[in-house]
């Protein structure tokens, strides 16, 4: 088990629906302490690679990435949820569903903050579905800019959503991957 | 001029309405030098005052407050923004106007994250009438929780919150504070 692993197994609660709250270390509360542990490791994996700039998306991101641009001493560019599809020509957005809250909101990137130039990482609490990494996705490439990769603190493995876009060819480093949670046990499987 | 102050003039951009958009470095793109710069000077203010957590509310003050939780080495806690008021027993909430988008939010946070031992420096990006500052300082009050004050990006200092927040005893740090601005010359007058 790995530091996320073990703090994830002592702190997270599991709910019914596969739910897992981290409101403790990451969600609500952030620990310092594990999410510059979290960015080190980012930075270990993406060691060599290109970087200019963090991209996130409101609010649970914020934090992370706010860790891994001091750490890579990059700039951060955090999207913004915007209910509207009557939004002006100086953004670029897409469209994502959120099944948590059974909503589709529009993340969008002022034009500005993303360029041709832009080697990209994508970092992000969780990953299930994969919707949002996939709007922020099509966000970079709206722009031109390159996909460097993503990383995601904790990715539920048994949803579909890192297999479908590793299969497009994007990279994505996942702190923690849970295999199965249970609710009654309170017991997380990683891979 | 101070270093915000500067960076205000060179890059913040006037909109009609007393409106004041520093996308490019705190609100949207965020600039890890200035906001480490702003997170240092308030810790050079707060100097001596005993601090066990800082708090503040999702999204746009979350890097100010994640880079001044690494900067004094304490948890951080973001407050959540809420449509409803049919809220469980486990949470703070206050309501909370906001002027600039013309809703009535409550903002909440878990009882399990403010206690009465806490010791809390609120962080935020802006501070205009003040209504968001009231309603984290409601919260740290209902936690029996000790306000040791606020650290303030951007003060608008012809609205009347931060007056009328000092006025009930709280310390406020405002890195810059604007008497006026124009959007017609694009000037920005600070006290």
């Amino acid at each position: 088990m790995n530091f996320l692993e073990k703090k994830i197994s002592e702190c997270g609660e599991i709910k019914p629906g596969n739910v897992l709250k981290v409101d403790s270390f990451l969600n609500h509360q952030i620990d310092i302490a594990v999410v510059r542990e979290m960015a080190l490791e980012w930075q270990r994996r993406y060691n060599g690679s290109k970087i200019t700039k963090i991209l996130t998306i409101e609010a649970s991101g914020i934090a992370l990435a706010t860790m891994m641009a001091i750490i890579l001493n990059v700039p951060l560019v955090f999207a913004k949820k915007s209910k509207t599809s009557n939004l002006d020509d100086n953004v670029y957005s897409s469209k994502v569903k959120s099944y948590t809250h059974n909503t589709t909101n529009m993340v969008v990137v002022s034009k500005k903050y993303l360029s041709s130039d832009d080697y990209i990482l994508i970092i992000d609490d969780f990953l299930a579905h994969g919707e949002a990494l996939m709007g922020l996705i099509d966000l970079v490439n709206q722009a031109g800019a390159t996909v460097v990769g993503a990383g995601i603190a904790i990715e539920k493995g048994f949803q579909n959503g890192g297999k479908s876009i590793r299969e497009k060819g994007y990279r994505i480093e996942s702190l923690a991957i849970i295999e199965s949670m249970d609710s009654d046990t309170g017991k997380v499987i990683f891979k």
